[in-house]
């Protein structure tokens, strides 16, 4: 797209009431608005970025069976008090109609069971599973980490049920690996760990998925041996050993939960009488699994992983676009000489616009008019678009374009008549280690 | 998708508590589950059709520069008790944490406004066009028409911020025809009309899309010369006469408002001191539009308008499949021939499913197995697929595949080698005239 129809201006400024990293980058970058603490708006550019990650996260739920539902965000009070939370839940926005109570829905395991009630009835009906991508409301007096913690937010559920044990431990293991397929086409799967977290009654432990960073709330500690973690509210029930292989060297680091699966075995079933018969015709409880993402606190982990002093630098398959491609011509208003190379320029320039969006390569255009060279150059890094191309008299002098990635100092001349071919071979890499 | 896969199952019993034809389908059919009056919950069948309008929406709201954003629902009181409307708007759902209370957004002019502000500053910023799709909460005692009056709806509203009135009267005609390509597109353009209906301090007229139906809440007069309506909130005021060509000839119809649009002029930009400086510095208030349009609003009408007393008959453009894939093998457990027969029946719609995913052409393989061939036509009618394509022993005996097309009785053999190049000539017509 072109920058200058672009609803948001990048600003040097930082946002005073924002602590964290992440919310200033993406404030300052025009990805999102803050709306009041821990309540965001997610501006265009910002949208893009969520896009993909979306997207990421849908392929991965389908590939593990997911079906895809959309369920509501105001919830009856019944369904709340039926597994005695709507006392105990004390993150809950609760509104009255009438006489009537309503809350909306933190999390969903109140309307999901009694649904898959109505469909559920023998074994043959399960295992199944059902996610949905969709805003929660917690109340949350921590709002201070930027995207890291939010009071509406929107989150990835999925949620399994299953006939028994080994069939939820096996989907269990499933969710895992698609989890690691999620944050490594994100960036983020080399600093992700399994971590050991608290349990519920069914099960011992629960998991989450941790992301070493600074700007992490949580402490865990990562076993020397193998890839796993603890997080530090069980780490004294653990006895400071690695629940894996048993080892005693745990080193401290600082993470933020970017996901989480937790074994509900049947206490959301049971109080919504949610059971089949089995093969011989007994009743069975069926035991759930629920697996959680946030997605705004993923883009605001990836930011924490992926920036530097001047701005963020996003891994590719989440960027907003591919390519920034950046015309330097001399300002408009002058005559002679300047003003028909500043022609040229802004003639090439277009001539590759076109060609990138006929290619189908995502690209940002800065059409700006008046705005130095410094100040595109300011700009685009703090956008961090993977790959910049710079158009310049410099350049046309010979028939080149200078390409640099975002990630690197190194900059390349490229042929013009070479540019697509080029970009079409680097940003097919699922990686960024592609050298161009 | 396997259908022995599919979380739902269609089911021939009427929900006693609906008494809408949208809802009492839909629930049928598996795409909706109702959790309370006016609150679905929508359900993998309706995801795919809710997905197919959200993307002819976006396209066509992209196509007329809008940038997409997604805005809270959680409203600071402030922002409402700035326009007034914390008082007056009675549909707002309210809710308090510690000391402070929220609105939970019915529209969003009231976050809209002052985040344009954040951007828009002189007249070059402008015209600038935000939409976003997602959910809206009304507290609504009326909610009796299934999906076409909800209390939590997802809604596509896009505000544009204008200048002057000429330009946002030009947007506002550009707007018009993109609202008519979406109408269009979902199968319900020639029964829907643009509606004259009540303005604001700003404009005399806003403008609804009216759909007719005889589940329709509203009564519409169409003018008999000119294609448009006069909503009957204002026919009185328009005394009886077409707002567009002075014709008297005006007919009365029930309709559902499928969407509207509405010239807001400086009614949100003041309250936020939402301005510009125009060429010469002076200061001029931003003039907004707003448009918009209830998918699952949407979703309910088609289904009023294509259906029969069998079931839904989707239109092509946003059926949840296009192919609806039957077997009809003998039953299972059976030896000798019928035995043999049957797996050459299963052997040879495996292999067309498996060609028609590899066409990338959307079908729903129903592979159940018990069902007989009388209950498996019935859940196809109900479910609406545009197309059936049944495989049995009398069609595999001439090496073909039986086609027929929801919205015809016309039954047709095509030959097994020729299905896919078949279907897809006729699923790439946009339109449902195609003869097979």
């Amino acid at each position: 797209m072109r920058q200058s129809q672009l609803f948001t201006k990048p600003t040097k400024e930082t946002p005073k009431d924002e602590v964290s990293i992440n919310a200033q980058l993406l404030i300052r970058g025009g990805f999102i608005d803050k709306l009041m603490a821990g309540v965001y708006s997610i501006l265009p550019l910002g949208f893009l970025v969520i896009k993909k990650i979306e997207n990421i996260i849908r392929e991965e739920m389908i590939a593990i069976g997911g079906q895809e539902v959309f369920l509501p965000s105001l919830h009856p009070k019944a369904n709340w008090e039926q597994t005695g939370r709507w006392e105990t839940y004390k993150d809950l926005y609760k509104a009255k109609e009438n006489s009537k109570e309503y809350a909306f829905g933190p999390t969903h395991e109140e309307i999901i069971a009694p649904l898959a009630k109505k469909f559920i009835s023998s074994y043959r009906d399960i295992p199944i599973y059902l996610f949905q991508i969709q805003n929660k409301f917690r109340k949350e007096l921590r709002a201070k980490s930027g995207l890291l913690r939010g009071r509406e937010f929107l989150m990835k559920d999925l949620y399994s049920f299953h006939i028994d044990e080994a069939d939820l431990d096996s989907y269990y293991q499933r969710a895992q690996k698609a989890y690691f397929n999620i944050f490594n086409r994100c960036g983020i799967g080399d600093k992700t760990y399994l971590t050991f977290a608290s349990g519920g009654t069914f099960s011992k432990y629960s998991h989450e998925f941790q992301t070493l960073t600074p700007a992490g709330e949580d402490i865990i500690f990562i076993c020397g041996k193998c890839r796993v973690a603890v997080n530090r509210e069980i780490s004294e029930d653990a006895k400071h050993v690695c629940p894996e292989c048993g080892s005693k060297e745990l080193r401290e680091e600082k993470a933020v939960e970017v996901g989480n699966i937790f074994k509900l075995g049947t206490r959301f079933s049971e109080p919504f009488d949610l059971y089949v018969l089995n093969e011989r015709g007994d009743k069975k409880s069926v035991l759930m699994g629920c697996y959680g993402i946030g997605l705004q606190r993923l883009m605001g982990t990836i930011v924490e992983i992926y920036h530097d002093e001047n701005g963020i630098i996003w891994p590719e398959q989440v960027a907003p676009f591919k390519i920034h491609l950046i015309p330097l011509a001399p300002r408009a208003g002058l005559a002679g000489k300047d003003k028909k190379i500043s022609g040229q320029i802004l003639e090439k320039t277009a001539k590759i616009y076109e060609d990138l969006q006929s290619n189908k390569i995502e690209v940002l255009y800065d059409d700006r008019e008046g705005e130095s060279a410094g100040e595109k150059f300011a700009d685009a890094d703090l956008i961090g678009i993977p790959y910049r191309a710079v158009v310049s008299e410099k350049t046309i002098a010979k028939n080149c374009v200078e390409i640099k990635k975002r990630s690197e100092d190194k900059i390349e001349l490229i042929k013009i008549s070479e540019t697509i071919s080029n970009l079409k071979t680097q940003i097919s890499k699922p990686q960024l280690k592609a050298k161009i």
